[in-house]
């Protein structure tokens, strides 16, 4: 281990949701595995197979069978059906697995938190506190009736009702003396709390590696509480495409896939609740903003027209529909709003990025840049002659650290920013934990300084002479952290493979930005801010961004903001406000959308936009 | 058998839909028995056991199981679980069988139709007829802009859709050329058609022991067809309050409750469909009336307020909820109306039958009666000191055939008809066939000849001279049709038990519309008109009906008006107008609600009303 050969007898692991990847021999346990990888499992017993707090689930590969003594123990500690110790499970084959986080020691850091304006005026949801009497015999009106004539709604213009919300009135009425708190969403009843409460929104990121969710106090507009958790959906395939030729040759693809993400955020809501010490009654409306595969596997929309050419999405209308009908075990009456899609693959999550950020309202000319498997970009300028533009690329997951050797997740023990000296490299790791591999930011870090050191050239090759290149039969690397120097748990390095996907990833970016700005015919000097969002983008140095041409160096003197997790952000402002929710289906109604599959010019601007 | 003796090997066989009550010997097949009864049960291969035409439903009770061979042919003919093959079954104890209407040579008659007035103005559907271009890779616009943009409807208060109707989108742009019928209400589109077509409403009326279904045209108005079926239900008990009970005491009481009525509405609805020749895709909208007891049921709403005192209802407001939360399997995009509750069992079909009616807009003193296990009565008059006032009152099944001897649902060779002259008896069947038992209106019929001719007494006990009067060792009895004279299949006579039910019944409707009269502060005199609805109303003999007391003397001179299965039609012009609904929900606000439970003096009122 710690060189690139790769033994025969070698099993590839890789960790989710770290994204950390590592060799090991032939019939290692999981837990040694992850123990090599830097992955902070739990081992109360101190892996004795009695505690069962080392559970993971393996997702796709090969692990011996397990004994009557494991399987006792997974019953105990009542594991999900395809739950492993990871103390007690040996490793047979190329494996994936998934640490769920009550078995980690500490928690990753998912990307929750955004740093989000201020809704506009209006409060979508109302709340009106009554108390009623109960039913006699001199005193029979319904409950419907009753809740009515307490509040003034029992009138021509009266109330058409769900059976659900009837279902819960009944239920509060005789269970809690009468006393309740009513939600209400233009005027007509959606949601119902005993006591006197204030209604609860949940918003949730549905991206396609992680979820975020949030729970929001609808009447404060305070975040109560943020969690994360994977999209289970990964199982099924890591990208969009996968998962999009899942649903299309499975007949039963559309279900599962469905089923998968809405039990995640079926559990996450719970989660949320929990947290938050907020009864799951209390949530009146949820928001999902997601990318346009996302929302079209969440709602079992027809897949291939999504994954054929020519990618049209089903909806760039809002979507609307009861808790119910969506399948929120907690909150049947509930109001889901799904944001609206722009067109093709800039999906719902865009718009809610953009809806966050203001970028629909900005008096300057602004970027926004969504760094993901597949990134977003728009380009905005306010004015007559101004516009809106976006546009999506396929940038691969190589900026989040997959597909790349050692790349992982932004979590404690990732390398994130690295210099080079001559005295080599230096590094700096998260939470300063020893070196377990390196993370996006700290990829693009260490790209810009081989960069400019000279142990890159401008087309991405190693030089030769450059001290810290070593060579292998499988081609040549850059040593960044050793087990000696850097007291990593193997040797970490770059390979010339890793150099190239990462040079799609930014070459991708880039030519996608400078496609936009050719649309709108301006120069990349014209543009004041550029927000950077998602994961990825929070943790970036901007000057090494700019090093390697991920985006245009004209770039220079705009202002970077770093947006956080917008698209959460934005779901949250749909849950507060009926014009937050105008601005955003102005926004997908306005962009216009730029194909880069449409332009016979684009891979001559790729492979400029590839360079260094 | 003809005997009231009821001999110890004899088992008691019960058919449904037509309510026919027969006893046979121990291990009498049920085709047998069927023929005894009179119900006509289809036999294609003559009762060998061959043609699996003769498949009937056991509902409750004994019979020897099937043998590999009716297996074999119940397979082959595609059986659902619980069916039999009336011919090869022999009846081991007392049995209650549905006959499924395929089953039968020719049909029960149901109450079906009604005579519907014309709906008021507006029209609650509209309907437009679009091309749409496919998209290309310079057009990749989303399914639902693409349909926005062709109507006009891509703009500041655009369309919130939901995911249903997506998804019918995304299917029907790609697989029939972009020509399709959009279906709006209130300028959101509901329904999606290929091709130019007009868009349908299916409308409901689910009672206790039936469900009546049609198929509205909503562009012309026209009904295209209407079905019948029984509601399943009636499997877990006979009368609301015993179905009520069932939800109570089992834990998926409600969920089986619900399931079996839904059940039946979907093949009702695939029934009509099929009869009309109409794609059930368009099919937009189906609205339901129903009792209070069955609206509960059909929503799971909580039983146990219902049915115990005070009785009070969950809603009286107007509920309103998608085809997919419903559970129509072929319409999930359509919207389901369900008619608003008045107060405690006077439920939303009475608020049908009202509007149906026109009763809340009548310029006369009006009477509505409904008669039926429950009988709902209204009582309104116009001006300024007019008023609604309904009620309900447990009348017992005895009028629709049930509980009695002999009785019988209205079908071929029922006697709906009886004269007594000197000679004896003499009736009249449906159908002119022979006498198999007898009908409501027979019944109505029988009990005024039987006190015109001085065979029952004012407080109804036969006199004991009388002629045709006999006595077995459970009592007298009046013989009304025999083997010998009338080609009966059995001797076909009425207890002095028959009579009590009777009484019981026809008491419980007097009460109740003399207590509304009270109510109201005016005598029967006052009333122009009395609209008699349901199967019961239809065929019964006014004269007789008054002779017996089942109504007020005094109504003699109003004008009796048979109204028909007028809670459907009142079902079928809420699918039609918008004011039609207002109406309906202004029906159930207006309303006065007068409880008899209530009424200390009641007791004796119904007593003297049990009088002949
Ligand atoms: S570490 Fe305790 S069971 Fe695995
Ligand atoms: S009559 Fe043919 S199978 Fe029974």
């Amino acid at each position: 281990m710690g060189s690139p050969i790769k033994s025969k007898k070698n099993c590839t692991v890789e960790f989710q949701p770290l994204g950390r990847r590592i060799e090991v021999p032939f019939e290692t346990t999981i837990a040694q595995a992850a123990q090599s990888a830097g992955v902070p499992l739990a081992a109360d017993c101190g892996g004795k197979g009695k505690c069962g707090k080392c559970r993971v689930h393996i997702l796709a590969g090969g692990a011996a069978p397990p004994a009557a003594s494991e399987l006792k123990v997974l019953e105990q500690s009542s594991a999900a059906p395809q739950e492993r110790l990871a103390c007690m499970t040996r490793i047979l084959g190329d494996v994936k697995i998934h640490v769920p986080k009550t078995s980690m020691v500490h928690e990753q850091s998912l990307q929750l938190e955004g740093r989000m304006r201020r809704p506009e005026g209006d409060r979508l949801v109302q709340s009106r506190f009554v108390k009623l009497p109960p039913p006699n015999l001199q005193d029979q009106r319904s409950d419907s009736r009753r809740l009515a004539e307490a509040m003034d709604a029992w009138d021509e213009n009266g109330w058409t009702l769900s059976p659900e919300f009837v279902r819960r009135l009944s239920g509060v009425l005789r269970e809690f003396n009468g006393e309740l708190t009513v939600f209400l969403q233009d005027d007509a009843p959606i949601g119902l709390a005993a006591g006197k409460k204030t209604p609860i929104g949940a918003a949730f990121d549905l991206g396609t590696t992680t979820i975020a969710g949030r729970l929001v106090d609808l009447e404060s507009g305070e975040i109560l509480c943020s969690e994360g958790c994977m999209n289970p959906q990964i199982s099924y395939g890591e990208d969009v495409i996968s998962r999009l030729d899942y649903a299309i040759h499975n007949p039963d693809g559309p279900g599962r896939l469905s089923a998968a993400a809405k039990d995640a955020i079926n559990d996450l809501l719970s989660a949320l609740c929990k947290n938050a010490g907020v009864e799951p009654e209390r949530v009146s409306n949820l928001s999902v903003a997601c990318n346009t595969a996302m929302s079209h596997l969440l709602l079992k929309l027809p897949a291939s027209p999504l994954a054929r050419s020519p990618y049209a999405a089903g909806f760039s209308n809002p979507l609307e529909l009861t808790g119910k009908a969506f399948g929120i075990k907690d909150a049947p009456t509930a109001k889901v709003y799904v944001f609206p899609c722009i067109e093709g693959f800039v999906g719902g999550d865009h718009t809610a990025m953009i809806l966050a950020c203001g970028l629909d309202q900005a008096d300057e000319t602004c970027l926004g840049v969504d760094i993901g498997t597949n990134t977003e970009i728009v380009l905005t300028r306010p004015g007559a002659d101004g516009g809106m533009f976006v546009t999506s690329c396929a940038s691969g997951p190589a900026l989040e650290g997959a597909h790349v050797r050692d790349g992982m997740r932004a979590s404690p023990g990732a390398i994130h920013k690295v210099r080079i000296t001559e005295n080599g490299p230096e590094i700096f790791t998260i939470n300063n934990e020893p070196p377990v591999g390196i993370c996006g930011s700290g990829l693009v870090d260490a790209l810009a300084e081989m960069v400019r050191a000279g142990v890159l050239d401008s087309r991405g090759h190693f030089t030769y002479e450059a001290k810290g290149v070593h060579k292998s039969p499988r081609g040549k690397y850059y040593l960044l952290a050793t087990k000696e120097k850097d007291q990593a748990k193997q040797d970490i390095i770059i390979t010339q493979k890793d150099i190239s996907e990462l040079q799609l990833a930014k070459g991708a970016i880039h030519a996608g930005v400078q496609k936009l700005l050719q649309q709108m015919g301006i120069s990349a000097k014209e543009i004041s801010q550029v927000y950077m969002a998602g994961a990825f983008g929070s943790h970036l140095n901007m000057e090494s961004a700019l090093a390697i041409r991920l985006l245009p160096e004209d770039l220079a003197d705009a202002e970077f903001v770093q947006a956080g997790n917008a698209a959460a952000d934005g779901a949250c402002l749909a849950l507060l406000s009926r014009r937050e929710r105008s601005r955003a289906e102005k926004i997908a109604r306005k962009a216009v959308h730029v194909e880069m599959a449409n332009d016979s010019s684009f891979s001559s601007v790729l492979v400029k936009a590839m360079r260094f």
